[in-house]
């Protein structure tokens, strides 16, 4: 744990510009779903950091061929690749280039406000008797996604200087993952007029998959500012104003950015459609801009904050997750989904994991319009067929959802996650479930929805093999939800999640149309099948210990509590071989605790809690999705300190670098951690079976929270404190629900004390 | 299978240009140890050729990172790369390239002596009526190793032309298997004064591992043409003879080229060196440069020569990997071993797999004099330091030698072989046994064959790890030999072979110096351990099939015979995904019968018949390395068709392209596989318990067979028929051994009836 950023409730703030400053970078990335970019600075920075600047759904295959290349292995490693970087603003003063690595300066300040998604920086530069104050303002707008402003202030306070100002379009940027030193794009166009504009392309690749083109075009308004020249050179557009000044004189310059691309617009109309969004940009000017961005963003506060009494870092924890979850992904666009990293680095590659089903969707569910969530089930269902096509390439029946995709093909390179890691299927079919169960809506399961579970059961029944030595279905060679073993045989979790999806699937096709039944055309031969691997399936469990098994060998390791681990062997990932890893008995993340919170109606709690004992104290945490899953079973079994410190550990994993890797981005896809283990974990708050449930308390660390909740057509706010659970009806009809297990109904609102 | 060569007793000839190019370019290869090059063709060739020309050491890093890398995968992939080609000399007949891509000929013939080690080729080329027939003679002298020697005759049959030789050194090659089309090389220098000369350095790598110089320098002499011209450009230099010619007229160009590289000769002493041998080669011209190569082929034949009477294809084919086994290692070089694939191809990069200490030291042990063998253990020795890194590597103790190396350091890229497939390991040490036993001397291991075994003991102390459920020692996380399974625990072999060398590492220091023992500091505490993992080694066991089970879940498996598979569907690894193939029970190559093999004195024949009846039908043989083990135990339990099968299947591997890869190059590491399939198989020589034992028989296809075998200051022929065994003291002492059970004495010579 290493905390950089200082605690406050709505922002993250820094006040030391060289303190890691890539771990900075991360912390104070901004998105709005379409567009995002890493707190880089706009006068450069010669120091360490890492440039960001990322397109939702821009993407290259990296051609590499991995290892000795081996049949059903993925045809490349799809990487997320850093677009024109548009927001250089190079200042010089007296012909002195300023640069933060290397100048003097005093009163620095970065700030990343979460309320309003403004990046605000500030410092005063020092040099020869001069002093002048800089501010810097940054967003990238939720109101129209294909704008980027920036705001650059100065103010002179003692002596006098030329100062020029030169915003750029930077087109020759670079991935630091490439290989090579690959370049992905070149230039298709350039101009200065009307604006400066550059139009770049994706290069060729080899596998045919979609090039990009872009163009970004650029406004810069001034005051007390005076243009100097324009120029233009391969891969950059550049405009430059400047001004003599001395102490008291204040200039800006806004430099509005408009950003399109061949995924919404055809090259040959892309100048004349960002000049039209940049026309109607700069009309409006940065006062107006800028609230319409904050408007947007205090909307969607008002349907999901999460309000903590008594804990700013707890507060600033949950804020900075909604925040950047939502900068990631606020369910526009149907083609794009949760990337691993969002617009935060380039690290994972690939957008879509099925973190978005096991992390991400059960937040959404609750947080957004039922479309949001809808959209998310809708993507796979637009993947089916590439799906067949990821299972027949390892000669299989059925639909094998990706582990890592930007277009529903595979394409992760390595063969231990890529076709081992299956479960992801089981994931996906859940959120179908899941979907379902909250809304009370099969009318999705019914048609799309069973397209999807009919792929994967028919993967599942080609993938289990008969042991006639166990009279048992088996899976072997799988890959868990636990990363730090590979290959494994019979992953409790992985069997379980399918023998489930088979049951789920034969239970949902008892309820379909018989001309939906004619379309998926399972055959009562299949069906049958189905049936008897459902039965037959082989779930690895110990009499003695009366636990689940992760895997078949696994009781034969050396087993160890992490508590066995020395302080510096942590993480083990970035100190340990991955050999050790292997055959260590550490777990990366919750593996049958994860079958535990997904099918958490189907165990008893004496089950849960034998496992969880079992399984936790060997629990390294090192997946992000990890802690969120155990805080919410902590809290179901009365295990407060442990959801407290799994909380904390989700809510606040990048913010306090605990996996000590927030230098390559940020953990997006685990960003519902915080909000799930408040909702699910320490209010409690159930749906699988139906109907909604709680079962509140309040940890003593806080003095209350407060989560508001769509469910059903209705806005539920919930007010937890030590002593009180207060439930007030905001919009839509009455509602019975269950609390500590009894049928309560609200109305208006609702007090019960807390039970336990 | 797929027979492209015709069968010969001492070639390998084809008559069609076209068929299979890369396979007969592949079988036409020829080496002398020191360097090598695929059947290409002199004039150039503008269809489908894989160019090959190779230099034994001289290998380059490949920078590319295998997926996501983690902490103990290997630094770089080590890559044998391609060297300037130097037999080019391209024809031109009135102007017009000859190519036989696309030029009319007829009376094509290609044919790889392999008495003389030669590669001949002749045609008959036509065009507008004239008719030319070409000849060329290539060898790479086995006499004075830095010499190419091609010889081009012409002869006009018909009408008349204007003909122009080009003899050219051409720098400019790249590999298949590069990424991103890098190139490795650079030019150092070049001239045409006093022989046109080129100089390439390999290209600066980041690893810091040696960099290599390469001179090559030729000389052409010519009959009946005049010099026209000689050239050089950038990687390039050439020289070029013509002649006016007409029917009747016969000319030759031979161009000798010497290759010297920076592994024995500084850079700046390169072209002195290569000057000075050329001119020794051209004072000796064709005729006697081909002499002494021929000589020494024919040295090396008389004490290796296999003998079959009434089957030419198996007569070819032992002599065949006899011929190309020697080609790429004959013991000269201490830094050298035996390459994958030789001289004959690119794939599977490194120069040294435990394929020398399991397939290639149990022929050497027989055929060649005994400071061959012996150089093949210190190779070992003297990479310990290296050895001890890779387990550092690991976060492991001792000595971990490489899956694939050049320098001793590992440098595969796959993890599940590079820090997996440690059985490696075993056989190193098994090398140090089986070369004691052979010898009867245990000079080498109380010396430096203990550093080398104390080192592999301590590093299987530190990987095993005990399990305290099953009171036991494990290993878990290996992929055992056969690579059809990966990371899987408890692999029969693993164990066998580690706690086999722990125990021979005990006895072998009781017998140690007091000072041997000092310096390698082995504590009373550390060989107790030992003595520990000793007696408490889990061998996995299935008591109801009595047979060793390969690993923990085995025989939870769909257990299925080769039988089951379609033809098409063969070699798996071609048609099947790995996910397939890794749950599937086929097994690549012996692995339970690979241990039985080793430590064959260990198991009774009950044993060894129960595991081979299990394991044999499940077993695809697509690694070289699988036949002659099969055909050896085959032998020894009378399966004598099996045997003969096997027998076949190693022995004309290539030439029959068996595995449908021989176009990659040749199985080099497997080429004793024919030899030891006849002296251990049909022979049944024994030497492991320390003494010599034979039960020979001749299999029903053969008429008889002789061969000879050096045997601890003895050389001895033996001659077996179908009624007979004759053994022939040629050089040596009296010699008491076994013969079918019963102690003999051999003075000059001793027939005995055939047993069995």
């Amino acid at each position: 744990m290493e905390r950089i950023a200082k605690v406050d409730p709505w922002k993250v703030i820094s006040t030391d510009v060289n303190e890691k400053k890539r771990v900075q970078e991360s912390l104070t990335s901004i998105g709005n779903g379409y567009m995002g970019l890493r707190g880089n600075f706009e006068e450069g920075f010669s120091g360490d950091t890492h440039i960001g600047t990322y397109l939702a759904g821009v993407w290259y295959p990296d051609k590499t061929r991995v290892g000795w290349w081996k049949i059903g292995y993925p045809d490349y490693f799809g990487k997320v690749i850093n677009a024109t970087n548009f927001i250089p603003v190079t200042i010089r003063v007296n012909g002195h280039q300023v640069d933060l690595a290397v100048d003097d300066i005093r009163d620095y300040y970065l700030e990343l406000d979460m309320k309003e998604g403004i990046l605000n920086r500030s410092f005063v530069w020092m040099k020869d008797g001069l002093e002048i104050a800089f501010t810097f303002s940054r967003f990238v707008s939720v109101a129209t996604k294909e704008l980027a402003v920036i705001k650059v202030s100065v103010e002179v306070l003692t002596g006098q200087a030329e100062l020029e100002l030169t915003a750029l379009l930077d087109g020759d940027v670079e991935n630091e993952d490439s290989n090579y030193d690959e370049t992905f794009w070149l230039e298709r166009n350039r101009g200065l007029s009307p604006y400066p504009y550059l139009t770049t392309k994706t290069v060729e690749n080899n596998f045919g998959t979609d090039r990009f083109t872009v163009t970004m075009m650029m406004a810069n308004q001034v005051e007390n500012l005076t243009s100097d020249s324009s120029n233009e050179s391969e891969m950059k557009v550049e405009e430059t104003v400047k001004a003599s000044v001395s102490a008291g004189d204040k200039v800006s310059l806004t430099k509005i950015v408009s950003v399109v691309s061949s995924r919404d617009i055809e090259e040959s109309d892309q100048v004349e459609a960002a000049e039209a969004l940049l026309n109607a940009a700069v009309e409006k000017g940065y006062d107006q801009l800028r609230e319409a961005h904050v408007a947007e963003w205090a909307n969607r506060w008002d349907k999901a904050d999460v309000v903590i009494e008594g804990d700013e870092a707890s507060q600033q924890g949950v804020r900075f997750n909604i925040f950047q979850l939502f900068s990631t992904y606020y369910g526009e666009d149907p083609r794009l989904n949760v990337g691993p990293k969002g617009f935060t680095g380039e690290k994972y590659g690939g957008a879509t994991y099925w973190d978005t089903e096991s992390c991400i969707l059960p937040m959404y569910l609750s947080t957004t319009d039922e479309e949001v969530s809808k959209q998310l089930l809708v993507y796979r269902h637009n993947q089916l067929e590439q799906a067949h096509t990821n299972a027949q390439k390892q000669g299989l029946e059925g639909a094998l959802y990706p582990m890592v995709t930007f277009t529903g093909i595979e394409c992760h390179n390595e063969w231990e996650i890529t076709f081992e890691e299956i479960h992801r299927n089981g994931a996906i079919a859940h959120a179908i479930y899941n979907y379902s169960s909250y809304f009370g809506d099969e009318s999705y399961l019914l048609d799309k929805g069973l397209d999807v579970l009919v792929g994967i059961s028919r993967f599942w029944a080609d993938r289990v093999h008969y042991s006639q030595r166990n009279k048992q279905y088996m899976i072997h060679g799988v890959t868990g939800p636990n990363e730090y073993e590979n290959n494994i045989n019979n992953n409790w979790y992985t069997n379980t999640m399918a023998a489930w999806t088979l049951r789920y699937t034969l239970e949902s096709l008892e309820k379909a149309s018989a001309e939906k039944k004619g379309n998926l055309g399972v055959s009562t031969e299949e069906s049958e099948k189905w049936h008897d691997i459902v039965k037959h399936m082989y779930f690895p469990k110990d009499e003695e210990l009366d636990v689940y098994v992760q895997h078949d060998s696994f009781l034969d390791k050396d087993l160890q509590p992490v508590t066995s681990l020395k302080p510096e062997e942590r993480p083990i990932n970035q100190n340990w071989s991955w050999d050790k890893i292997l055959r260590s008995p550490f777990i990366k993340q919750a593996d049958v605790l994860q079958g535990m919170y997904f099918l958490n109606h189907e165990f008893s709690q004496e089950e849960k809690e034998k496992n969880f004992d079992f399984y936790e104290p060997m629990t390294v945490h090192e997946s992000s999705l990890s802690p969120l899953v155990h805080s919410i079973l902590a809290s179901e079994l009365g295990k407060k300190e442990k959801a407290f410190e799994m909380y904390e550990r989700t809510a606040r994993l990048d913010l306090d670098n605990y996996n000590n890797d927030t230098e390559d981005g940020l953990h997006i896809t685990s960003m519902s951690g915080g909000w799930l283990s408040i909702v699910q974990g320490f209010a409690g708050m159930r749906t699988l079976e139906g109907h909604l449930s709680f079962d509140p308390y309040c940890p003593t660390q806080w003095d209350g929270y407060q989560f508001k909740l769509k469910y059903r057509g209705r806005l539920i706010k919930v007010n937890v404190t030590a002593k009180e659970v207060e439930f007030t009806l905001e919009e839509g009809q009455d509602l019975t629900f269950t609390l500590y297990g009894k049928e309560v109904t609200l109305k208006d609102a609702l007090t019960n004390s807390i039970e336990k």
